[in-house]
């Protein structure tokens, strides 16, 4: 599990901070990517990465501003393109479908893959399956932006299997049942349970990627206890005016709210052209005083989310 | 006038080549830029280069293909952002209003200039002034796709400042006058031509700028004569059935084109990612053992169209 950031500049391009997308690389995990926004030109940064349009399985939409979806139908057009043939999944603000389905019919654009738009409707669980749940909850921005919590589910731990072998167990169904924690018995009577012949279970990971936003409550609520909390910081500490002005966060409220949900870790994105790269160091700088596991990201950094223990 | 070349590529976008967008600068002319098509990622490219989005006044979109439109809102937007305030003007078929107005809607993007749309409606005259006329005809592809002819207006020539001292006329009305080459009465009877103190008038230059095509009357109809033909080569010759199946043109139908029509000079773009630069290059060679004056032109490539004198 990783995060690669395709685009960390906010409202325009410049030369070296693209407009927003960020991928959640879940190859490992289920041989797919998720994208949380999709400004222009994100499939031209693509170019650079080793990720995989057709691997795109899942696009998070946060809000509806130009910086944020431009790019949709490029990528979306392009993944068809180059042989893409597995289903997407847009998840985004009331909208984001008229705008998809308008731009499709007029370029003329034909996927050869199923394409399915979910618009949101409230706050709440917006995709579950057996490994992972998405939270979704309103933010705080100009029009409606939302934030979302990935939670990775829990995963038993591996089988002991030089354990199983002194204790003479077969392999086969047995060890399926065991894995899942079940207790069997054997042909000769006993009765083994899975607890004792597995490793600690792992704890699933909890990301949260926020959309464009005022420092509020659901956004500290989506934060609590998140390994990594990628947050905006469209203004440095001492902007609060201005930030409150535009819908936006200073750096410094970013760290506000990672401290105060008991985030792991924070990345800052979304950073406004106006500040240089010496501007960005001593922003993280004073982000780090404060919380030292900050980090102020550039396009194309790569985070892993390493697998936790249950020591973690 | 330049052409600066801004996508040359076809499609999608790849490393060395961007999807459409070609800028016709004026700027000696009439202090504008006037666009042709906008891929998405033209901003981007634009950053690279000394061009000015405040100085775009037209943009005129051949078709509504993705890889010639999708980077228009986030142009339009950034040029608002950036402090462009003179109005713009899109010129393209029908279906691009619906397209820049929903777009506009939902992504909440507020344009500080005022933006008409015209769609063609028909073949003919799209703009005049007194210094320039563009004419559009419908061409041949799965969509409706236009080609543009801006044709210059002849210019009266310069005045023959010495001349004009020697024959000790006063500088003000009577200079206007002559440049405009009427006649004037001087104080003391003589009779002074305009024609006789006026160097030889500039030849309006033409330039001529097709959407994506195959063979077709109206592509010759607009080429004819041209000073500098833009002609897609999305095939290389050899490849006619492939050509026509995409509704596209090869190498050698552009060169055709341009000898029947009797162009001036050849500009082959909408290169497809397949042909490496080798490719390309070849491709060139090939045509320019039947069309010397051709060149396979690159991003960023900007080409000067030279002013004409009378015995140009």
């Amino acid at each position: 599990m990783e995060l690669l950031f395709l685009g960390t500049g906010a409202g325009v391009p410049a030369k070296h901070r693209n407009v927003s997308s960020l991928a959640l690389k879940l190859l490992q995990e289920r041989k797919a990517v998720w994208l949380f926004d999709c400004g222009e030109a994100t499939q031209h940064q693509i170019l650079h990465t080793s990720l995989k349009p057709r691997r795109i399985e899942k696009i998070f939409i946060t809000h509806l501003h130009g910086d944020h979806i431009f790019g949709l139908l490029g990528l979306l057009g392009s993944r068809s393109f180059q042989g893409g043939e597995s289903p997407v999944t847009v998840y985004g603000p009331r909208g984001i479908k008229e705008y998809i389905l308008t731009s499709l019919k007029i370029s003329g654009t034909y996927l050869k893959y199923p394409l399915h738009i979910l618009e949101i409707e409230e706050s709440g669980i917006i995709f579950e399956d057996d490994q992972f749940r998405v939270i979704t909850a309103l933010l705080e921005h100009g029009l409606p932006s939302y934030g979302f919590r990935i939670e990775e589910k829990d995963r038993p731990g591996e089988l002991l299997v030089e354990k199983l072998e002194s204790l003479g167990i077969p392999k086969g169904p047995h060890y399926r049942k065991l894995k899942a924690l079940e207790s069997i018995e054997l042909s000769d009577g006993r009765i083994v349970h899975g607890i004792d012949v597995t490793g600690p279970k792992k704890h699933g990971r909890i990301v949260t990627i926020l959309g464009d936003t005022r420092p509020c409550e659901n956004a500290l609520m989506l934060s609590r206890h998140a390994d990594v909390l990628v947050h905006e910081a469209t203004f440095s500490t001492g902007n609060e005016e201005m930030a409150k002005e535009f819908y936006h966060s200073t750096s410094g409220q970013a760290v506000e709210t990672a401290i105060r949900a008991g985030a792991k870790r924070l990345l800052l994105n979304h950073i406004s052209s106006r500040y240089t790269k010496e501007d960005s160091e001593q922003l993280e700088k004073d982000a780090q005083s404060r919380f030292p596991v900050t980090k102020v990201v550039y396009d194309f950094d790569e985070i892993e989310i390493p697998v936790k223990g249950i020591m973690d």
